[in-house]
């Protein structure tokens, strides 16, 4: 299929490569365009915008950091939507908000054109190796259409609703238990290293026993190997996604208090400078308040 | 060995079974004694007080379900401290409190007995199957001594410090784990409910990616089958649960936020009348908070 | 001198009508033009649009509900940005985000325009006997030379800093504080009531000891009867500014674990059918939550 | 009348004085004796254990730091219980948990002798001042026999209750209200000063418009000028009451969700090592948690 591909973060690169690999054809869009060399050199076809980009695809995909990267890519001047052929279809990845993922339903039908959404968990790792797991929501029929091309990016898509921004709320979700994850694990690492247990024998306890799932030991070992850097995930997006589902939540009426615990802490540690850093270190924030170094 | 049970709950009648089939010579008491009918079939002896069930004993485990009944069943009349014989061991395998644990270090010391703490994770059917998971802390070679019952008992033993109370701080640490998973997944199902998504999808989604774990598959499934009776564990020692870690950790100036919005909302649930309710309840606070039946 | 005032609800109706009496020229408008029938008859010029209502003023105060209602009325066409004259001053009431204030401030010194920030406390009965307390923030000759319009409109001025937003923080701060004292008080009374005190009674202990400012015997006194209808102030007005104080703290990394919390009980509020009850039914969330009636 | 007063604290010394200079027969206990010389010489007897004071007592008062020391004078040996007459009256003035209240209403009347709870607010000024308030429930009648000593203490007696537990319940309520106005002026301080407005007048502007209470302006003072030395009510005090609030809480099932925060942050403060200084410097936690120094 024709397909193009805006935003080549660590994400985005490791995800275009592999269309690229599964016979595609592929134009890629950045905004600092060298990140699209590589690419180039197995195929890809360079653009100079987004509309660019997206004016011959049958389907367009976004993976943006955040809500105005994604706003500016798709409803800025040379925009994905400006662009898009009729009945050609725009697969949003990026993890950004309810509200402008229902806005880009809402413009793209005023465009007839098509829209699905189709979050991914995963680290850039599991990118690179077609690991994803795909969250998708929209038309059936849609998410049939662009199947083939998921299927490439990912180990498995979960189709988990028929309205777009669905797909969003499951993302925004997901991210906030993999958070509540490290802020307890830092609570309860704080607690038993007061008493003198050590962290590592804790840690293994856990991740042995019931704790055994990929999320406990990948940032269960950062925890307590206090392994902030080089950054995964940065904090300061840790703190933008739950801002997101906090937002999520009070467009429904949905008090989400853990949320708002976490966010708190997030904000500590900005204040602490660790906007940088991977967002695992939110548990510092447990630790300094124990009064641990 | 000659080995002394007390308490034969759901957790203790399936320890004290395993035992008694590993061939050890087996006294068991409970406060109801009929508790101890079928194991006296298979060859255990029936005592009348701890006393009695500890005079023997080799080594003497103690499974109660609370800081009371443990206080009582030691310390109180009859209890096991003035019968335990000299250079003989008291296993407390109870969630009690670290403060308890210290108490009883510390009598056991003063009366020459040996003490060490080995709390389980699991549930009851985990303990009749001796698949639990153990964690033990006290001086090590009384720790080696009670290898050979520990390891009829459970799958695994973690030995997590040298002092008793540090596996009572590892234990009630682990179910305030459990508790959070229990409320944050409480918190994400509200909110996807709310935007319509399939709760039960959603969970296939999450325990088919990233939450693999035992717990997220347990107490996911309660929750989105909302299957609260009968109870695993009551909402009630949940609550007594979170007391007790939120006490461990005021002792050491340690505060742990995520416990402070879980006990609130046990609270919250015992004001509605779910104290009798599989503590996975907990789970329909967040509902209800959201405006969902 | 030549007044505009845009925004007639329930505290700009007061406001104006103060202006007027005190021998102001003034123009005014609202969205909905009857709201203004009264002050015409005792002189006033009703404006069509905001532009019209700006045109020839020298100060226009604006009073509106939020920020898309500000941001309509001095951004939007029409508005009041494109209309006030170069030196003429823009005097901004409303309740608005920091963010907001920032953006007129820059874009009202973009069109040569001046611009202060004068938000208000107290309620419509104050507003209307010109008893309110005013926040200014700005150039201080610019707030001297509005300073014969505000001292008509309250009991005083408080000059606190240079910057228009920082008036925008210390009002949003100050309803803050009123909401903690609302949500303090429902969940105190919560307590006493469970254990059979006299709800009246305690208030007037209170009231009558340590706690005699006015926001506790308004807000206790709405609390302990119950009678959040008519509303003095909204609910969901109240959500609005909790919200905004959030993202004020959050746009400088300073964490505000109390507005989370009330946050959240007001989001629980909404939830439950209260958006245009009183907010200090706020206090009704503390009583549900503790199983009372 | 005959009166034993047993605690010769902050606020005892000026009590027990009152008392004497209203001309009662006054004798005194304090576990340190040499805090009652001074009244000794006013004529006070000092007695050598709580038993010796109780002895001939038509009413005994208590005012004592915590649980621990109230139980010990009372039921501890030669404590108040064993040695008071037949139908004299207890009065405890402590701060104590309600759980304990009950024990001594229990235990008074298991022994004939009468009790009535009466808390008082106030720091030791107002106690020596007799401008104290005093919260008091028990019987109708004790309360009114208790009256003309407790008129000479304070300058308003409230009864709140037929059970003595009840003032302490309201007790430690207002304990908590106080703790709130920390916290949260705490907060918004930190806020405020983040956005580069001055603390002093920030303070000044609230306490002259609708934060004017005694308790506004007092915490409110010791907070901007960051006076936490020398300790009017130490910070450890202030996180004991806010255990026995949300105990209180506990009991009735009623979360205190704000108690928690506040819980939380005093944890923090200990951590930091502030237990000996004012309470009121918990604002530091909100301060640190923002950036500021």
């Amino acid at each position: 299929m024709k397909v193009a591909f805006l935003g080549l973060g660590k994400m985005g690169l490791g995800m275009a490569g592999n269309l690229l690999k599964a016979g595609h054809q592929v134009t890629v869009w950045n905004r600092t365009q060298s990140r699209g060399a590589d690419l180039a050199r197995s195929g890809a076809k360079l653009a100079g915008t987004p509309a660019e980009a997206a004016r011959d695809a049958e389907v367009a995909f976004t993976m943006l950091a955040d809500d105005p990267a994604a706003r500016e890519v798709v409803f800025g001047q040379d925009g994905v939507l400006e662009a898009l052929p009729r009945g050609a279809v725009h697969v949003s990845s990026s993890t950004i908000s309810v509200q402008l993922s229902d806005e880009m339903e809402q413009e793209h039908n005023a465009h007839a054109q098509k829209y699905i959404s189709a979050p991914v968990f995963g680290r850039p790792e599991a990118a690179a190796a077609a690991k994803l797991f795909i969250v998708a929501a929209g038309e059936a029929d849609i998410i049939k259409y662009c199947d083939p091309l998921l299927s490439v990016l990912g180990q498995r898509t979960f189709v988990l609703g028929d309205k777009p921004s669905m797909a969003n709320v499951v993302k925004l979700s997901g991210n906030f238990l993999i958070a509540t994850i490290v802020e307890s694990f830092g609570e309860a690492i704080a607690l038993i290293r007061k008493y003198g247990v050590d962290p590592h024998q804790y840690l293994e306890m856990l991740t042995s026993s019931l704790f055994t799932a990929p999320v406990h030991k990948t940032y269960g070992g950062l925890i307590v190997d206090q392994k902030f850097e080089p950054a995964g995930f940065m904090l300061k997006l840790g703190l933008k996604d739950t801002r997101l589902v906090l937002q999520a939540g009070d467009a429904v009426n949905a008090p989400l208090p853990i949320a708002s615990v976490i966010r708190d802490h997030f904000l500590e540690a900005m204040a602490d400078g660790m906007a940088e850093k991977d967002w695992s270190s939110l548990s510092l924030v447990a630790a300094r308040n124990a009064g641990l170094k």
